[in-house]
């Protein structure tokens, strides 16, 4: 298993924080090999924000983000720019609120992602966590168990509304969830 | 110009955290191309921890860290893992304090870098600060005003110890700086 997940949207999303919760779940606590990164400066196309996480059982040998296997794209930017480089079978999860002019031909995945952290927290501040649910619930790449243990480590005494709107995102992505998990 | 710059130490040591903050000032403040990358998983070899910057004038095109231009090692551990792989011009800020067995052949630079950051915050946990500011003052790779501010950006109402943190590691640096930190 080898699988390439691209986070992408505007500044304020937490994106780069996702990324890490992703990386540090997979890697700490589901015992995977994993390779974390992102771009700052002009090549984050001004206000544009994205990071990669490569998972794999095997070692990482080409650390680099190619073609992702997964897009998570919470801005109607992220989503125009970062489905450029996808292949026929990568699929995209994407903010129904955000993003709403969809190109038919990929695997689009449309999910109230902020909306459901301001229902669940009060706040559209964790809506990284929520995607990171879905990312779980519906293709099995990270286990919800690893992704709740990285969100306690890393927000300590303010887990408690994160830790719920990774659940509730996980409930939302298992409804949708890919041959049974087995992205 | 295009440096990459390997942080390396033990799990509780900040390196993580301070990679992003030295990709945030040279690729936010400073204006550079930056990539920032790490490992987790077997890959990162037990407790240790290390992460890449790669800062650059130009687009970034192999962003993998492949041999370092400047090693920052907080522990001997990473210091002999990865004193492996430099090339002749490398230089490796070390901390005197963790680091004590060196070779010879190398350009080692050492600082009280933990014992700085006891002494300025009353904790060993600004250390990674530390040895940010001795990185700038020591080859001019990146600012102290880029810096600072993506430490305020970072630590928001804490900031205050490690901007103390920064600018005394600065100014250890500035005293062995290289070619008036032309490096």
């Amino acid at each position: 298993m080898r699988k390439e997940i691209r986070i992408a949207g505007s500044g304020g999303q937490g994106i780069i924080s996702a990324s890490i919760i992703l990386a540090e779940a997979s890697g700490i606590y589901d015992g995977k090999n994993v390779l974390q990164s992102q771009v700052y400066g002009a090549a984050a196309r001004g206000e544009m924000s994205k990071a990669d996480v490569i998972i794999s059982d095997e070692e990482i040998n080409f650390p680099e983000v190619r073609i992702p296997d997964v897009l998570i794209a919470l801005t109607q930017d992220a989503y125009d720019e970062f489905t450029k480089f996808l292949k026929r079978d990568s699929i995209v999860i994407l903010d129904e609120f955000y993003v709403y002019h969809l190109d038919d031909k990929l695997k689009n995945f449309p999910f109230s992602i902020t909306k459901t952290s301001v229902d669940i927290t009060g706040r559209q501040i964790s809506a990284n966590i929520v995607a990171l649910g879905i990312l779980s619930g519906l293709t099995g790449i990270v286990t919800l168990e690893a992704l709740k243990r990285a969100v306690v480590e890393r927000f300590k005494n303010r887990s408690e509304p994160n830790i719920k709107a990774l659940e509730k995102g996980y409930e939302l992505g298992t409804k949708e969830a890919i041959n049974g998990k087995t992205f």
